[in-house]
């Protein structure tokens, strides 16, 4: 009894599925539905391969309400640069969450990871940045400080940007792109404190292994968003500036502690009890912003639930526009 | 820079890709990679559904020398027979093992699971069972007793085959299907005494809870090869059976120990040290069979590593007859 199983490619999966309000609402039903019971997210499984230098994880996570779960493959192999080849790739799956059959094949090249973590930065922004933002900043010059930035404009529609990074070149090129995809003046910092005192919602994207951004340097109504650290070793938020928050959430409290910033705040002894997390927030469960004055932190590692949420909506939207292509298995 | 993908169908893998020798041989080459240096096989990831009746299995393995690895992902969605469908599902990814970069999408609804499990069977046989197999035995009557039973054909081509199941219809159609594929005699065994006296070979292939094979039928010059126990709380042949064998051999010690035959008898204190492995009696780094009188037992619990080597051949076998579709991505 064969299944029709819709596989799609990138270049579709940018064409039906771009970075709008509606990815930024379905990641954000993601983190409400880790909000609430029957969530099942195994730990990442991980195999490391020293003798090519790479690194597959695989992610998935089930969420109730969800029509399907996805499953997500991340090879990371850092020496493909000098075959010519990107050092990250990766597909995702859609399983029926009611029969298990495979639905799609997401040929994506790591687009819809891209997608969903640019959306939960907006998500963070949409509900602990202070209503009014005027100035945008960003640490690093990836793609992910594109997005991040554009993601944001959607629920802060703030009038400038300014970009930090440790070569001048790539932040002027990334604030070039920012000003072309947002509308709003973008502008190279020259460094993070001239950022940090003019900025009331910061996103740090960098796999920085030291902290960039000092207690001292918080000022009252600014949000952080550090989305960088995704591993042990990696830092971007000191861990006096994370306790001297008035509010710290994580996207998930036990990823946090093993691969985000809080894994540092606890081990300085700076952070004790458990944290609010963003799904809580979402759902108010747990209370968010207090004051226009207040500094919030929002700690974001990439959750299997986002995979499940920007999947479950790939699909719809690939059977909206009949775009891929189909497969009776 | 899109990357050529190629998605084959279980109609398209079974043409292309039949249970024969070049297969077992595939297998057996796992099996001896599996006894050498560099392999690395995590833990399967294991996702229980329990609000859907559901379990989720990814499973994956490097194996040094093979230009892939494969990422299988096996759902069991078991109130599936309520809705017309079947309960096991699944597909398998193959990778390139020196860039990451994704290679194949074999949507095969387990097809190469099965297969690769026969060969295993197969191999086992091969090294193991005595030289003279007149007469084959199997418990059970599912897909697998029909592969298995040809796949040790290939390798023992015995004359007469004897088939045990609980249900004698069941077991009849299965004898039917067996002897029209090998060519040999096959009948039902009303009991298992009865099977197990007049085989040298016999194959379990049950989910039984129960021991169904006890030590006062072991006789000299059988070999059994148990595959049907693949978790805690199956289990085929009594711990006296493998502790009175002159040769147990695992299919990997560290998966027989926690879901195979091995568990049982460690628990009940009958089997103690570390057996040999498969690989390691197919590379020579152990011994086998000692004579054509002793009693052996493999234990195969199944592993990545004969996913990474069967996907690998896939792959080969597709392009060569140019089959499956390909699609840039």
């Amino acid at each position: 009894m064969p299944a029709d199983i819709l596989i799609a490619t990138e270049a579709e999966l940018r064409a039906a599925l771009p970075l709008d309000l509606a990815a930024i609402d379905c990641v954000e039903s993601a983190f409400a539905a880790l909000a609430g019971d029957g969530v099942v997210m195994p730990p990442v499984l991980s195999m490391a391969l020293p003798a090519v230098n790479g690194e597959v994880d695989v992610k998935t996570a089930y969420l109730p309400g969800f029509e399907g779960f996805a499953i997500k493959v991340s090879p990371g192999f850092f020496d493909n640069p000098g075959l010519g080849l990107p050092s990250l790739n990766g597909l995702m799956l859609l399983f029926s969450a009611r029969t298990g059959v495979a639905q799609a094949v997401f040929l994506d090249n790591g687009y819809l990871t891209d997608l969903r973590t640019a959306a939960a930065g907006a998500v963070a922004a949409r509900h602990l940045a202070p209503r009014d933002v005027r100035t945008a900043g960003v640490l690093g010059t990836g793609a992910q400080a594109r997005l991040q930035m554009q993601a944001a404009h959607l629920v802060r529609p703030f009038e400038r940007v300014l970009v930090w990074g440790r070569d001048p070149e790539r932040a002027a090129a990334c604030a070039r792109d920012i000003a072309a995809a947002t509308g709003a003046t973008a502008d190279v910092a020259e460094d993070i404190p001239t950022l940090m005192a003019q900025s009331q919602l910061v996103v740090t994207t960098t796999p920085s292994e030291q902290p960039l951004i000092r207690a001292e340097w918080l000022h009252p109504g600014v949000h952080i968003t550090a989305m960088g650290s995704d591993q042990q070793g990696k830092t971007e938020v000191a861990p006096e500036a994370l306790a001297a928050a008035d509010l710290y959430v994580a996207d998930r409290v036990s990823q946090c502690a093993v691969m985000g910033e809080l894994r540092g705040a606890r081990a300085a002894g700076l952070m004790t009890g458990d944290p609010p997390e963003l799904g809580q927030i979402v759902t108010g469960q747990a209370a968010g912003r207090q004051s226009a004055d207040a500094v919030t932190v929002c700690d974001l590692t990439g959750t299997g639930a986002q995979d499940t949420a920007i999947a479950t909506r790939a699909l719809a939207a690939m059977r909206q526009t009949r775009g891929g292509t189909t497969i009776s298995a």
